[in-house]
């Protein structure tokens, strides 16, 4: 049984009554979400590009790698070619899936597919007037350290980028 | 200004209306959430405890490491140690804080803080009634597979074990 307690925007929230393996029935409180694309853009040269975007919900500015929300029905490919484009302003010649991660999965469905974005040609950004961020571009052992120190926070940015840097070292 | 739209056991769901550095006002649907502990408890011998949890929102059984929300006022280290030994039934000499991660900075503020729990003393596992799991314990290079070939998705688990693994490696 589902009951719906809001349809929103982004998100829609339920309460599904479940029976779990265990035979247990409960009401959990549920977040569907569209899912996600993020790409790791990645310069021969080994820079990877970033954003530094400003979050609501994290209270200010945050380093993320560019990603977009799935429109309906959308390849996950293209929503990232898109959002690559949109959010930095480049082109990829090559989308190569790292992993499709479960962000939250105590609460939402929401589906983050990443991939690495090689074969990178400068185009032009074109932000929406609520995206607010800076692009900013730093080599890979940077960005790792970042990640390490706590500069870099974010759940789909960490994962992709480690991917990335464990497979140089492969 | 915020709106309330639902106040649940875990997660509250608003729509803050807010004005963001480049002056655009926009409605922004949040949900906020208590935050959690998790951990990557490792022996000795670079064995990773891991869980195989079901997940209403995964549709399914998946992989993870132990984790369990905080509870109010809690200090995060201390949330560790209990979601530890009730879900695996460890006790762990030292935690070690990895990260406090950003999971889905697009629409929760929920962070997930991860320690590495070291020192492992084996008590007794007491699970809740809505807790379906069953502990799974493999050596951390075949935790990094699975991160690699996409039988671990979930976004705390696949970042906690990155982690410990580049620390090893440094």
């Amino acid at each position: 049984m589902v009951k719906s307690i809001y349809k929103g925007r982004v998100i829609t929230v339920n309460i599904d009554t479940v029976r779990l393996p265990n035979d247990t029935i409960i009401d959990l409180e549920i977040v569907r979400h569209p899912g996600a694309s993020a790409m790791v853009p990645i310069k021969e040269d080994g820079t990877v590009i970033l954003v530094r975007q400003f979050r609501h919900a994290a209270g200010g500015f945050i380093y993320e790698i560019p990603a977009g929300k799935l429109h309906a029905g959308e390849d996950p490919k293209l929503c990232a070619a898109r959002e690559l484009e949109e959010e930095i302003g480049y082109r990829a010649e090559h989308y190569t899936l790292l992993s499709s991660i479960l962000t939250a999965p105590g609460f939402t469905d929401e589906v983050i597919h990443i991939y690495k974005a090689t074969g990178l040609i400068k185009t032009q950004q074109r932000l929406d007037q609520d995206e607010v961020l800076e692009v900013v571009e730093l080599p890979l052992p940077e960005v790792m350290t970042m990640i390490h120190d706590g500069r870099i926070r974010d759940a789909k940015t960490m994962v992709g980028c480690q991917l990335v840097f464990f497979s140089t070292l492969r």
